[in-house]
């Protein structure tokens, strides 16, 4: 029988029971103040001497007694005997209140002439001006900024005592390899150790990762007990769903008390908190996104409640460009790219898949649909939390539509001219849907090239609008087999298909409609694949007979291809928006050498037409745009 | 003659000819994964392999035939022989296209039944899905986040390329000794270098420091020399203004070319821009704000120019809490507190020497008044730059009046309840006019203690508005002396007088009113020092014979002391802010054993009032608030 979760308690309730569970330890250790940039202060840290101690100097100059000075004008320059010089920052000796800058001074032997009377204390920093002996410099749970280095070193603060939580982190899973192995198929290089470790030591904590445990439940039960034994609390990666070989419920339940284990969000549903040695024990499920989850809303929590400091977020207003569905009663956090699109900014979802890593890494930012929500529509005002510094918005072009390799040499040389590439993977249709709304700046579609005789379905939801095409390269499809097989050979071989919208679909079923064969003649015609590579990789393996895939693609994995049609990558964008700068710039980036020049690297890649623009002016009347519900049924 | 800048520059022509002057090296190291949090990319990272490499398992269960499974329903459930387990993350084999949950499968012997059918694809991860072979991972340029690490450690990326700028930093000056060292009177702590590092490496400059430099040109120009052999850019610190120890510039310029020397900022003015070797040396003033500002407009826009990561700073709109002048033509960086009072985020100006380190500490912020302006008003809305997240914004209490030890103990305590007070130093009377004026929380006074007979003549300002006195503390003021001298010695002691507003100012001039002795009888009075120490340690070096301070200052100098008054240390708050919750917990604190026992333990206060509470209801009717100008003129 499989196991259930213990129990699904809301995300506020598993942080009352976290915080109610594990009150603050106050560990604190004493470190050089050289290493203590970003800690938090443990306790008030206090001036053991007033700077400066005596009173010095602020200027180049003479010291002089104030009332020597009194009545020295322009016409009537008066005369010093009794005074000393005295350079910035040096003892202006206790018998004068008051120093006259050099530059104002006639110096002649062993007198100083001075044609301006001093104020009393005039350029002379007083004793114990900056701090006094005694005075508070920073409170405990103070955030050592690099700024405040400086000052507790002009204190004479050498070392100071700061907050310390020692953090043990333990990866299990009989699957994983270390960094630096190339893993097997079915393996997987362990990296939830190394996020864990990179992100809580971000936030001041000492972290101590063990090595990889086996899926062997008294290995992590020694493990664990050693780990506690360490540190002030442990993390513990996967293992922490119901599956078969799931050991760390029941391992941690035999060691302690189980606090909660299953959480309504997603990802991360599986997370698990046990109490064992009155110290807390993390349990992380092991897809990185659901680990990342767990981090970010229950481990960084923790420690920020036993006093480190939390990550500086930047919440801004973002409008939602896709309509998003979440599952009622389930806090979901879906990474998203935002973008500035005419003054507004917009958020595209990535995907939402908890395996996904590169949904984050091309994310920017990320929102949190609430528990009581069902979904949320297109273009409503939702709140994104930024992953990078709100002024990369400024310089940010968002991209929504196909991605392929040519835009990936984009979005690298694009840096050279500041401008970031946020490239949103997504079909032809809701590519172009995006920049009719407005929600980005750039729609990137793969269409079959326009001398190949294909009418291209997607132009007629532009209709009213004035778009401008930007060909960026073009590759070849055809069909990829181990033997040599030809489009005439298509319904004998077990085939691989497609998913609808992609260019090799459109070409399949344009070239069967042009035959006169069936969908239903062809074995596989159902069967959906969603990359060139996926369809290369299941033929290589035996799955399928035939596929359409790129030339280049076929040739990596070396298998015989036979040419049907050209692919044309284009750039839409809204006409208007051509004149705008960072467009300028990236059109400059298109027809410049060195983007040619790694198009040729990659190979499969034709340059002969790149930069060659296309204006669809749109057509001006009551004919409007297909609704999205009309489009999306194509 | 001393001598004059050589020029002086705006900031942005100086930042001009900076960029200018040296373009990015393009330098670059390779470092492992896990050190590389915060640095930049210097080159696209690609992935090696896709990931998964295979099709997997999303679920814990049984690997099917998707088309085996068509039909089966509740009522009709099918039984299957074809199928294999499979546990998350393992490979689906071939063979197979879907995955059934082990929890909708019934297990018999061999066979197995469902009573759903299996969509293709269900519960599978595609080969590729997270990553192609190929695919780019992340840019040039991009700074890696924590979360980057495990996508990047999943991918295999075990080293990566990043952008490297190695800067010497040299300290300068005879008057310098390590951190470590107690200076001794005219000494200096050494922190400009700690500073520059902890700055520059938060950028992910690789830093290396040289030991102290004594004002001499040939150990100053050996090390210049030798920093620029080891790294790309050199900062030297102090000796850079134009005062007669000043070596740098001279030796700066007999090395190579001056780009500029003097720029139209403050602080910061004398610093220099040299290009020696083909690489820059960037000189900063000594001073602790001059070399700090040189640091954030000069030595970051540089490595941020060469392609490191600037520091993130959010700026927010806030109103000026005091008028500010500003010389005109000079770009001015002023410290500033921000509070949130009342949903209006205020500025509070700290003091503006450039030696005064705490400024900065206390501040969670910064201000540029422009060069073209020479002042801004109060009220005005100015862009802040904030040192500190905005959401601290939200649990800061801002407090403009008199600092006292008292405070700092509350400071500490309110860390607990989670409250971060900001504490700006002022007179009674800016404190009260800031309180009138709603840019402030709580405004602390010291005064006269009522049942000493003198009338509070602050109180006035106030009549209007419905304010609360709440007592935290009570010193004794008298008289400061070597030889155990009481008021009866004024008129033939050499005195030293506190600064108008202060409350020994004010009980000093109401004895001397009472008692009918001018001003003018005692030698000294027009000599203003601002605090008790620096009366106490100007008697005890001799200056003079007699002052007024506190009993605890008086003891802490071995000085003899004669009381005069008890002196009140009071917050004033506005009655209706009174019952909102951070200051119902301050005055939780107040009344609380721990604070009575800090101030027992700072010795000299007297506890047996605090929390008392004064209401001054305020006046209604036509009588209006002193204006402000009236109120300076005190």
């Amino acid at each position: 029988m499989p196991r259930r979760y213990l129990s699904l308690c809301s995300l506020q309730e598993a942080l009352d029971r976290m915080m109610c569970a594990f009150p603050p330890p106050d560990n604190s250790e004493r470190i050089p103040l050289g290493q203590s940039v970003g800690r938090v202060t443990s306790e008030a840290v206090y001036a053991d001497y007033p700077v400066p101690e005596v009173n010095i100097a602020a200027m180049d100059g003479i010291a002089v007694k104030s009332r020597d000075t009194a009545g020295a004008t322009e016409t009537r320059p008066l005369t010093l005997t009794n005074f000393a010089y005295v350079n910035t920052g040096r003892i202006v000796p206790p018998c004068y209140d008051s120093v006259i800058m050099i530059e104002d001074t006639w110096i002649e032997e062993n007198t100083c002439r001075i044609r301006k009377s001093a104020a009393p204390w005039q350029h002379v920093r007083h004793a114990g001006e900056d701090i006094k002996s005694g005075e508070l410099i920073i409170p405990k749970g103070h955030q050592i900024r690099p700024f405040d280095i400086g000052a507790l070193a002009t204190y004479g603060i050498a070392r100071l005592n700061v907050r310390s939580v020692r953090v043990g982190i333990i990866p299990t899973g009989s699957e994983l390899v270390g960094l630096g192995i190339r893993p097997a198929p079915g393996q997987v290089v362990e990296s939830n150790s190394l996020l864990a470790e990179a992100y809580l030591t971000g936030m001041g904590a000492t972290c101590k990762r063990y090595p990889i445990v086996p899926d062997d439940p008294e290995m992590i039960k020694y493990t664990v007990l050693t780990a506690l034994s360490e540190n002030d609390a442990v993390l513990i990666s996967a293992g922490s769903s119901a599956g078969s070989k799931d050991f760390t419920p029941d391992v941690l339940a035999s060691l302690g008390d189980m606090i909660f284990h299953g959480v309504a969000i997603k990802p991360g549903k599986p997370v698990m908190l046990a109490r064992i040695k009155e110290k807390p024990v993390l349990g992380m499920p092991g897809y990185p996104l659901a680990a990342q989850t767990v981090l970010r809303e229950f481990a960084a929590p923790l420690l920020a409640w036993w006093g480190l400091a939390p990550f500086p977020d930047v919440t801004i207003p973002v409008r939602l460009a896709q309509t998003m569905t979440s599952e009622l009663g389930y806090d979901e956090f879906v990474p998203v790219s935002v973008g500035r699109v005419n003054g507004q900014d917009w958020a595209v979802p990535n995907p939402r898949g908890s395996g996904i890593q590169m949904a984050v890494v091309r994310a920017n930012g990320y929102i949190r649909l609430p528990g009581p929500l069902e979904g949320i529509e297109t273009g409503s005002e939702v709140q994104a939390c930024l992953t990078v510094s709100p002024h990369d918005l400024e310089r940010s072009l968002l991209f929504v539509g196909v991605r392929d390799p040519a835009l990936d040499e984009l979005t690298d040389l694009a840096v050279e001219r500041g401008i970031t590439l946020h490239c949103c993977n997504a079909g032809n249709i809701e590519g172009i849907l995006s920049i009719v709304r407005g929600s980005c700046h750039v729609a990137p579609i793969s269409i079959p090239s326009v001398n190949e005789g294909f009418d291209n379905p997607y132009f007629r939801y532009v209709r009213s609008i004035d778009m401008t095409r930007v060909h960026i390269g073009e590759i070849q499809q055809g069909i990829a087999s181990r033997d040599g097989l030809s489009f005439d050979h298509i319904t004998s071989a077990r085939f691989l298909n497609r998913q609808k919208g992609s260019t090799a679909r459109l070409l399949l079923d344009e070239m069967l409609r042009q035959r006169g064969i069936s969908p239903d003649e062809i074995d596989g015609y159902s069967i959906e694949m969603k990359s060139h590579q996926a369809i290369a990789s299941a033929i290589c393996n035996g799955y399928a007979d035939a596929g359409v895939c790129s030339s280049s693609v076929a040739k990596a994995y070396g298998l015989a291809f036979v040419p049907l049609a050209h692919e044309s990558y284009e750039l839409m964008i809204p006409t208007p928006m051509i004149e705008q700068e960072k467009i300028r710039d990236l059109l400059e980036i298109i027809r410049s050498r060195p983007y040619h020049e790694r198009l040729e690297r990659i190979g499969g890649f034709s340059i002969r037409h790149i930069g060659s623009m296309v204006r669809m002016p749109g057509v001006v009347g009551p004919e409007k745009t297909t609704s999205p519900e009309g489009m999306h049924s194509l």
